[in-house]
């Protein structure tokens, strides 16, 4: 067993939430690579080197604490959403930094950690664990916008004097990576841990329903080629297609919709909009991007609306490692016996990308409400603790 | 009869169209109190002038040609849409300016035209017409905002020069309008001629559904509270709900519809959105008013949504004068035998406004394919003056 403190590694976290405090509850703007940011991971690579650890900060701005030899690696992200929460990847990072250090002190196991950057994705989800296991070459990364045109690559040299070269992920056995649950499963269960299964994977269509701009006074009901009505439709009928094809596990989203020209005396002309889906069997995902693509067309022919569709994502589910996921399982029942569970996480995480290069698992505490991304996220700090010892006892075990 | 110059007529309506000519098509871009529309105005005063009538523009920017004595009023306004066509109000304008022309030229019976102001809604819809009739008061007038924040009592300080005092509505026996239907009716029966019965009413509400905003991936369904899935369900059941209440010349409308965060991977918190409807009959517009509330109400409650609503906007219908009304009827039939109708007006007009202070009548000429507000509006020339000679000859016998 390594002898992880929880007063420690709650004080850090609560020393991680200052950089960047929204001022609004527990709240913290943390964009990557802003002055928060970075002030952050200077901090956190002062602590590193304080724990008798290694610092290496790469090209990209993600912070490494290595041990000596070959090592499991933890850890999560400290960059946030532009309205954030205080632990989502800032409770992994400082996990994998008690876990650590705790272990350097004790004499072993060898235990490494990590803070990626980019996850939020102030230039595209999950950006710098995707430079760092291959997925993403740096110079396409570096080419990559934000909202305002700042490209990475100009952002990134905010961070020049930290930077190193990078790191080779074959020094490393394997990623353990514990976050919020960031849903109210375990929160409403009154559970304290859950075991990744899968991580999601999840499609994305951007679909247009073309019709006819006219006057709303003037243009009869029978002659008009109303494009949101085609949404509307599409909507409900989706629910209904859908039926006999989810899981209780399933889920799917319309959030982007906008209409053209948006006016309230004008019958919609045009509608763009999104339809995303996520489930851990890609054979599902599959079945639900046909019944997605005919019911856009059965519209689209029904009320005489143009249609455009196109494919903005599409990720593969990721099955979590079964030795990795079997010692978390072990380690859940033994702190928290009869408050943890199996479950998916219905969200992107950069093990998703690392799991393409080493063997890899993650665990879940509760969010209270299952809030996240927004200043009110929250975790019982005795929930944050178990978390941490679970992982801990994982590790001492692998 | 009045002997009206069908080539001056056309002449005429081409001239004004260079006024603000968009370059596409005969697209025109005059707002009101913009440079194009005080030439236009300018241009128009000189017509007038010319015509032997006597030109008085108003503190708000109305521009009157004033035969002597008592006499009936043609017209309708030369503003339009940011995009717009080269007939909508123009149209009515020429047509006045003709028949009251013609009228001085045969030495009676004396007719008056007039171009309105911002009928186009740069500072609210008929907003120059509402304020000769006193439906608006010229200080709440000059509070009236644009889209960019510019006042309309700043705005009009660009027409000073020409401004003079209002004209007395007293001094007019009736008023009639001539306009392009703005919708397909008479375009696609192969007729020329509508003679309008009614302007009709709406009504507005916006109305908000106020959701759970979450993480779309992690967020199972039966957990969600999806303002948009609300707006769609209510959508879907309104149209079967009004199925008993309206009639073929009713229309209702979802123009407006704003998603927030309106992000692809987040479930939408809140939907707001506006619901408009129009009919000829007050009775009716009150029945689906209600409607409208309770179906809010069901989905609302059915889906624990919170719901704000509010009335933006509530005309009552306005029906013609029965005595204008028939002599445009006995017109139409002598001059396009077989090929009118009497038929409502979908779309509010000046002659809303002025209905509440003189006999006031419509009459429409088609749209080809029903389309207005944008630079492909048009209409064939030959029912352009056949819409002329109508006027003329019902002017005639008044």
């Amino acid at each position: 067993m390594i002898g992880v403190s929880s007063d420690r590694f709650l004080a850090d976290l609560h020393i991680l939430r200052s950089f960047g405090a929204s001022g609004v509850g527990k709240g913290v703007v943390r964009r990557a690579y802003t002055d928060a940011d970075i002030g952050a991971r200077k901090w956190l690579v002062e602590r590193i080197a304080e724990a008798g650890l290694t610092a290496q900060v790469d090209p990209v701005g993600n912070v490494f604490g290595l041990a000596e030899g070959r090592s499991v690696l933890l850890g999560s992200h400290s960059d946030t959403q532009p309205e954030g929460g205080w632990l989502d990847g800032a409770l992994g990072v400082i996990a994998g930094l008690e876990i650590a250090r705790a272990a350097q002190e004790s004499g072993g196991p060898p235990v490494s950690m990590v803070s990626f950057q980019d996850e939020e994705g102030r230039f595209g989800a999950i950006t710098c664990s995707a430079v760092w296991t291959g997925h993403l070459p740096l110079e396409d990364a570096d080419r990559k916008p934000d909202a305002d045109g700042i490209l990475l690559g100009d952002a990134r040299k905010a961070m020049a004097d930290m930077a190193g070269g990078f790191v080779d992920p074959a020094r490393f056995s394997g990623f353990l990576e514990m976050h919020i649950e960031q849903g109210p499963t375990l929160d409403m269960a009154g559970e304290a841990i859950g075991v990744v299964t899968d991580i999601v994977g999840s499609r994305q269509l951007r679909i247009t329903f073309r019709g006819r701009q006219n006057h709303a006074g003037t243009t009869m009901m029978h002659h008009r080629r109303d494009a949101f009505q085609g949404l509307a439709a599409f909507t409900t009928a989706l629910n209904e297609r859908f039926r006999n094809v989810v899981t209780p596990g399933t889920v799917w989203t319309i959030g982007r919709v906008e209409l053209h020209p948006n006016a309230p005396s004008i019958v919609p002309g045009e509608v763009r909009f999104s339809v995303q889906w996520r489930d851990a069997e890609d054979d599902r995902l599959e079945r639900m991007e046909q019944i997605v693509r005919d019911l856009a067309r059965d519209c689209a022919e029904e009320r005489g609306l143009g249609l455009t569709l196109s494919q903005v994502g599409a990720l593969r589910p990721v099955p979590m490692d079964p030795r990795l996921r079997a010692a978390l399982a072990d380690a859940a029942a033994a702190e928290a016996p009869g408050r943890w569970r199996d479950m998916p996480s219905g969200a992107l995480h950069d093990a998703s990308n690392v799991a393409a290069v080493l063997p890899t698992a993650m665990l879940f505490v509760p969010s209270i409400g299952g809030i996240s991304h927004a200043f009110d996220e929250d975790t019982a700090e005795s929930d944050l603790v178990t978390g941490l010892r679970v992982l801990a006892r994982a590790v001492a075990t692998l």
